[in-house]
C-alpha cells in the first residue's frame, strides 16, 4: 500500500487503518447489501453509526453528561456566524482573543450580528505568540469569550486556557481537538471542522453545555439554531452520513491507540523531531512561533535565506513530501502533523531537513 | 456482490458501478498515494475533481453559461433560509406554491426572514395534486416564485412549470434533479440535496442565474451569501470533498448511461411497472397522487385494507425490500425509484405486489 508523506493542513492524512476498514465494508455495511451512504438516516443501522460517533467522542474526551455533542454542516466557518447568532443579545458583547487569521474571521462574522470586543491580540508580533492569561480581561457585558485553541496558519497553540473569567469560554479547536487531553468543564462550547484530526471534511463537531442551548431562538433559521441539533440528535434533516461514519471509525482508531493520553505522547514525540531540527540548525531554519507557544499540530518555519526556502520547498516536494508550503496568506513552510500522520513520516521529514541543510 | 433491493427515499441507492469505481481508487486517487479525502482542497488533483463535478452537471443539464453551479453544505433545508435571506428585500414578497411538506417548510423559514405569500396550495386535497398553471398568480411585489418540483413525501411531480410569470422561478429539485431533461432557462435557481439522485448526503447543488447573485449582501453571514460560493468556485472554505468526488462519479455514470434522455426513458419504464401494478389491482392498491400528477421518482400508495397494509409492509421487508414505509409523517407505502435503482429491482417489486394481492 503506497502511502504519501502527507503533511497537509486540512483536509489531511487519515489513519491507514481507518481507510482499510472503510474499504472492507464499502459495498456492504453491517451485512445490509448497502454502502453506508445508501442507508436511510432513519434506519437502525445508521442510527447505530451515528450513536457510535457521539459515544466515541464522549468517551475519548470524557465529555460530562451536561454537554451535548452535535454534528453540523457548513464547516467551522459557519460556526463563526452561528455563535453570535445564538449567543449575542442586545446589550451583550462577544469577546474575542485574536491569535491568527481564523480568530479574525470569527470576529468579523460576529461583527455583522451584534456587539463585539477584541479584548486581546498578538497581531502586532505577527501572531507568534498567545496573550498572557493575566492580560485577558472581558468586558462587563460579555456574553462569551472566544479563542482559537490552535492557530493552524501561524503554528501557535494555547497550552492553558483563560478559565478565570466566569463567562462561557468558546474554543475553535478545529486543528487540535483530540490531539491531547483536555478538561471539557473549562469550556462552554468547543467546535471543530472534522478535516484535520477527526475525519473527512463535511461535518463539524460541536460540544456544547446544555445551559447554553437556548430554546428561545425561533426567530433564527431552524438550521442555525443549536437547539435544532440538540433536540433531534443532529437528525432534524439529513446529516452527512458518510462523513459521520468515517468520523466514527477515526474515533475507534483513537481509542485503540490508547486514547488521548497515548495520542498526546505520540504527538509530543512527533513535534519534537521537527522542532529539534529547527532549533539545532544554527539559524538555518527559523521557527515562527515563540517557543513556549509552539503548536504540536502545525510546525511553521522559514529558512533564513529566502532563496533557499524556495529550493527547500521544491526539493521536499520532489522527495515526496506533500503539503509543506505555508498557508497562501503568509508563505513560508508548515508541516501539519495531526494524529494520523505516522511518526516515521515525521522522522523522515526531520532527516530531510537536516540533510538539506548539510547539502546547502 | 450482494445488492439490497433499496427503495429508500434518501439517502438512497447509489449506482453499483460508482461504488465499485470509488472502491478501486479508495486508497490511492490519481496515483497520489492518498485517499480523496486526504487531498488538500487547494491541490490540483482535488481541483480537477471539483471542476469535473461542475462540468458534469453543466453537460448533463445543458446549463447555459449565464448560470453558476455551486456546492453548499447544510442540505436543502438550509436553502429554505438562504433563499429568502439572499432574495427578499423590504417591500418584496417571497411567493410560494404549497404542494407538500417540503414546500411548507420552505415557506415557514421564509416567514422568519421577510414577507411571503402562499399563492396556491393543494393541501385541501391532501397534496394529491399540483395546482393548474393558470391558477398561479404571483403578488405584485413578488421577488421570486418557489416550487417543489417533486414532492418526495406525497409522490407528486410538476410535469410543466409556471414560467409565464416573469419573476425568477426557484425550484427545490432535491428528489427529481437529473431524472429527466429540463430547460434550465425556465428557472432563476434550482437546488437539490445530493442524497437522492446525485450522490451521498452532505452536499447541496445550487444552479443559479448570475443576475440573481447579489454582490451587495455583505450584512449576511459570509457562508450564507450565494456570492461567496460563486466568487470562489465553492472553495471559500473547505468543501465536502469526498461527497463532491462521489457526485462527480455519479455524473460520469449518468453520462455513460446515455445522458438525461436515456435516463428519463429508464425512469418512465420503472415507474410504469409500479403504477401498472397499482392500476391493475382493482382497488387493492390505491395510488395517492392524481394520475396526471404522479411522480416518476416516489410512488406512493395505500392498501384499501389498513390491516393488509401493515402485513404488506412486513412481508415486503421480510422479502428483502428496503425502505417501503411511507414517510413517518403520513404513513402508507412509498417506493422511491431514483436513477440508481435498477430496473430489475423495480420489476421484482411489481411482481411482489401482484403476488401479495393474489395471495391475500
Ligand atoms: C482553526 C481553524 N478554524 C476554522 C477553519 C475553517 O474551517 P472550515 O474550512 O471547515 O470552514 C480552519 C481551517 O483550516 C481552521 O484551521
Ligand atoms: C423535496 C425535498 N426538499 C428538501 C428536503 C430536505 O433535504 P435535506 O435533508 O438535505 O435538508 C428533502 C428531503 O427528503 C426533500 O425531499
Ligand atoms: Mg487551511
Ligand atoms: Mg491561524
Ligand atoms: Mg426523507
Ligand atoms: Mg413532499
Amino acid at each position: 500500500m503506497k502511502r504519501a508523506l502527507n503533511f497537509n493542513a486540512g483536509p489531511a492524512a487519515m489513519p491507514a487503518e481507518v481507510l482499510q476498514k472503510a474499504e472492507k465494508h464499502w459495498l456492504n455495511i453491517a451485512d445490509t447489501g448497502m454502502a453506508v451512504m445508501e442507508l436511510s438516516h432513519r434506519s437502525k443501522e445508521y442510527e447505530q453509526i451515528h450513536e457510535n460517533a457521539i459515544q466515541g467522542l464522549r468517551k475519548l474526551l470524557s465529555i460530562p453528561s451536561d454537554y451535548e455533542v452535535l454534528f453540523i454542516q457548513g464547516g467551522a466557518s459557519l460556526q463563526f456566524s452561528m455563535i453570535p447568532m445564538n449567543f449575542l443579545h442586545e446589550n451583550t458583547s462577544g469577546n474575542y482573543v485574536l491569535t491568527g487569521s481564523w480568530s479574525e474571521k470569527a470576529l468579523k462574522e460576529a461583527q455583522k450580528i451584534g456587539s463585539t470586543a477584541p479584548i486581546a491580540s498578538t497581531k502586532e508580533n505577527s501572531y507568534r505568540s498567545i496573550p498572557q492569561l493575566s492580560d485577558i480581561n472581558t468586558t462587563e457585558n460579555a456574553a462569551y469569550l472566544h479563542i482559537t485553541s490552535n492557530n493552524t496558519i501561524y503554528g501557535t497553540q494555547w497550552h492553558t486556557y483563560p478559565t478565570q473569567l466566569h463567562i462561557p469560554l468558546i474554543a475553535d479547536m478545529s486543528s487540535d481537538i483530540l490531539s491531547k487531553q483536555i478538561d471539557i468543564n473549562q469550556f462552554g462550547m468547543i467546535y471543530a471542522g472534522a478535516q484535520k484530526n477527526l475525519g473527512p471534511s463535511g461535518v463539524t463537531v460541536v460540544i456544547i453545555h446544555k445551559d447554553l442551548i437556548s430554546q428561545d431562538n425561533d426567530h433564527l433559521p431552524t438550521m442555525l439554531q443549536y437547539k435544532t441539533y440538540a433536540n433531534n440528535s443532529s437528525l432534524y434533516n439529513t446529516p452527512p452520513t458518510l462523513a459521520i461514519y468515517l468520523l466514527s471509525l477515526v474515533l475507534e482508531w483513537a481509542e485503540e491507540k490508547g486514547g488521548l493520553q497515548a495520542i498526546e505522547k505520540m504527538n509530543e514525540n512527533k513535534a519534537k523531531y521537527l522542532y529539534d531540527a529547527i532549533d539545532e540548525s544554527d539559524g538555518f531554519y527559523l521557527g515562527h512561533a515563540e517557543k513556549s507557544r509552539r503548536s504540536m499540530m502545525n510546525v511553521t518555519f522559514n529558512l533564513a535565506d529566502k532563496e533557499k526556502e524556495a529550493l527547500f520547498l521544491q526539493s521536499a516536494s520532489d522527495a515526496g513530501f506533500i503539503g509543506l508550503n505555508g498557508h497562501r496568506s503568509i508563505g513560508g513552510c508548515r508541516a501539519s502533523i495531526y494524529n494520523a500522520v505516522p511518526e516515521d513520516h515525521v522522522y523522515k521529514l526531520a532527516q530531510f531537513m537536516k540533510s538539506f541543510k548539510r547539502n546547502s
